[in-house]
């Protein structure tokens, strides 16, 4: 008796201290936590930045582009140092709003410098949501709606490219989804280089246009198959892979000895804009038994569109597909997706590693829904949510309408700057990329010899630093296959309108005007 | 003259004409654009949404953890599919209620099951801004304050681990992490990889414990070096890797020919939470050349605190390591850096590609800040940012705080459940791992052999089910090495409160009674 008295006695001691700070280590553990308030009204108070600084600023040209400063003068501009004591909200919000002064406003109107532009407010919406619950797309108990969201987007995009069925995950990066789909090809030829690697089999060589984006030579290497073992093949004059140089490469590897395993075709080059002839390939990949990849990272979302998805005419016999819907369909970066034919489970049996503490065996639901295991990631982003909540506001049919407006301003662009002096096309553009040389007055008259070329180099850096300085507008250069510096306008977002585009070509012809 | 004024008419028609609609394609181009504040409108109501039901419940307890629907009654209950029309904006804002509805709260402070979880306003704010910014780390003329703060970020980190110079990259992920560093390394030894590949290079092994994370297998299958050459290290009964048996793995491997060049050393893995011994291992290292690797994904945020910084004792020998402040410190999924000790620039010459269409040399700033090239990706995020932020706000002592408030936690939870009936420890934690099973009434007196082991493998499901279904809270199970499933708590959130573990370890006991 006594002894429970005691016990009883102990007890209620103890859950009256519980009511007291519980002090361990020297920090006291007790609730509430005290910061809460405070923490919801900056987030509130930052919300309200964003709404005035950018979000409504995205439509309004006559705003910056950027404002520049070289990096020495902005390191001293920026309180940039980590120190052993916090700021205070108000020095807090001041730093947010230098932030966004200072950073290049890729929502502008006028910001044409890489393949992704302007806001799309649905995917932007959807970003805050997937910040706000921060979830980790691995198991369908930690992400239930994402998975599932996910699962629905690959499936439409599947549709698009027009296979019967197929499987597929979202990537960080398309440099990422590229590399995925050559390892599962070679997965898929040689399946012991799970477990053997590469030892023992024998050269593998791979095939890419000149033309193609770099991150096919970056894979390679990460890979352990080497940049050497990348075939580059010949292109025509508008940037396209020529089928016959394919097959005298794949012929050469084959008489070599090595192993030709995986053709990577582009949709959409990086500087051209160029699309590879995918059924003439298709052809080839065929009877030669190579994995078709296509990375149409950039040119995939004209499948959208059915006035111009013949550009990827073929495309539905492709092993694989890369396609990021953060580019023209402006789903954020990143939004990036790899799409594979296979329905048998390749990709799982590729990537999967059956981490115990992650993918239990014994759940109480369908475990087949956690597709976490077919990623060489683990935490991985909610990246579909975005693209779907645009799709879901806009419809198949807004997205067309996105696509056929960037290219009927491409038409327009074109058609000027055939009509204006002093500007050259390199090329008909197919896609959005429109590359052009700007020729300064001064050059005009001049013969096109090796000296004319090399002032002409000097002309877009120029005006590019011009531009920048101004802060009226963003828009690429570079020199490519033998061809001197030439600007490359890239044409996406739908708060671009048509005086934008003579507006594009007025600041540069008034830029270079002294060159 | 004539000619000059007809030209002069025909330019003020253009001007005139330019005035009305421009249609190309049937697509009119002109401005304005019509939908901006519709669409500035809805982004307006969709903060308002997750300001109530995810911001300001993040310090609930009161509020469900996860609602949970098995996939099939998911799909019923949210309309997922994509169709051809868009939908309004009320049927949008309701799918956006219910994305947040079904969506587990990792926010919540009963959420144990990951190695990451709470909120972080400071982070979540930056991540805001940043989606509004769309930006993409590549260039400085692109990301000018975005690769300024990731410089800063990495400078800090370097200075914690103990290096004096360094060099480092923000990642998707700590297994992606894991595998720069594993590629880093071969290019290291064989710089000749980056061209020829693993042809003609001896069998490259490496090393790490038993209890490293699964994505070391991943990499070495992706990187082409293959499973079977990854030799894991028996760790002690702490989940440590013994230090004598690595050593032995590695003369084991040069006896048998190959070449062993890489260890991964674990700080914090992720079941146990155990550090293996860094010193002891760099010794090794050291020894038979080789690259140490620590990955500190889940216990680098340790380092912080200068209280428990001395679980990595021995970090400043590594040859790099992998830190995810996505973790410990809430920056949000993903944030995670690979920091190497080498500062000769050879992450940049081993990712290096050169794409003359994005690191132009003829620019007109510093481009050595055109740090993009360092990374196997093209298009990153900028996810330094947020936890700059952070950092910013609460200083080192306050990220200091809140390590040393998450292990002061765990000492109270384990020091209850000691004095609990049913719980039973695997091991005295380290970290913020705390692993324990719970044993039910009914076996409680039963001898602990083949039968007891085999029914308590079955109840932490039972109780996870339970619980998710109640949706009172989440913490994982898993069977380990041995062991069959127990609880996986992890604390993490400064949300946490005393209560919560009280809640926690009576919820269990509640949930269990009948088993």
């Amino acid at each position: 008796m006594e002894e429970e008295e005691e016990a009883k006695m102990n007890n209620q001691q103890e859950k009256s201290q519980k009511k007291n700070a519980i002090l361990v280590d020297g920090v006291i553990l007790n609730g509430p936590v005290a910061d809460s308030k405070s923490g919801e009204k900056f987030v509130e108070e930052v919300n309200k930045i964003i709404m005035e600084e950018v979000v409504k600023k995205a439509s309004d040209a006559t705003e910056k582009v950027c404002e520049w400063q070289s990096p020495e003068q902005l390191r001293t501009l920026l309180d940039l140092e980590l120190k052993d004591t916090g700021e205070s909200h108000p020095k807090l919000l001041q730093l947010c709003q230098d932030v966004i002064q200072f950073s290049v406003k890729t929502y502008h109107p006028r910001f044409f410098n890489q393949l992704y532009a302007g806001i799309d407010y649905y995917s932007l919406a959807a970003r805050f949501i997937t910040e706000a619950l921060n979830p980790s797309v691995y198991t369908y108990e930690i992400s239930p709606v994402f998975l599932l969201v996910e699962e629905a987007v690959l499936k439409k995009m599947i549709e698009y490219i027009g296979w019967e069925g197929g499987d597929g995950i979202f990537n960080p990066g398309g440099s990422v989804s590229n590399m995925y789909a050559m390892n599962l090809a070679r997965y898929k030829y040689f399946p012991d280089i799970k477990e053997k690697g590469l030892s023992g089999i024998p050269q593998l060589v791979l095939f890419t246009s000149e033309e193609c984006h770099y991150s096919v030579k970056k894979a390679a290497s990460f890979l352990g198959i080497g940049t050497q073992n990348v075939y580059f093949v010949k292109s025509d004059d508008r940037g396209k892979m020529i089928p016959e140089e394919l097959e005298k490469q794949v012929q050469h590897a084959r008489n070599e000895g090595s192993a030709p395993f995986f053709v990577s075709a582009t949709a959409g080059t990086t500087v051209l804009g160029a699309f590879d002839p995918l059924n003439e390939i298709a052809d080839i990949c065929e009877k030669h038994n190579l994995w078709l990849h296509v990375d149409a990272s950039w040119g995939g979302s004209a499948l959208l569109s059915r006035r111009h998805r013949k550009l990827l005419h073929g495309i539905h016999r492709a092993t694989s597909v890369a396609w990021n819907p953060h580019k023209m369909l402006m789903a954020g970066i990143q939004c990036c997706a790899l799409l594979v034919k296979d329905s048998s489970g390749l990709l799982k049996r590729c990537y999967s590693a059956n981490a115990s503490y992650l993918f239990q065996q014994d759940k109480f639901y369908d475990i087949s829904y956690d597709t976490g295991d077919k990623s060489i990631q683990c935490s991985r982003r909610a990246d579909a949510f975005k693209f779907w909540m645009t799709w879901k506001a806009l419809g198949t049919t807004g997205l067309e309408k996105r696509v056929n407006r960037a290219l009927a301003l491409v038409r327009y662009l074109v058609d000027e700057i055939k009509k204006r002096e002093g500007f050259q096309l390199l090329l008909e553009p197919e896609y959005a990329n429109i590359c052009f040389w700007y020729i300064p007055p001064s050059l005009r008259k001049m013969e096109k010899g090796h000296e004319f070329w090399e002032k002409l180099s000097c002309v877009a850096p120029i005006i590019k630093e011009r531009m920048m300085k101004k802060g009226s507008m963003m828009l690429g250069y570079q020199p490519h296959r033998g061809k001197v510096n030439f600007f490359r306008q890239v044409i996406i977002s739908p708060q671009v309108i048509r005086e934008d585009m003579d507006f594009l070509l007025d600041e540069i012809d008034s830029l270079g005007q002294d060159l």
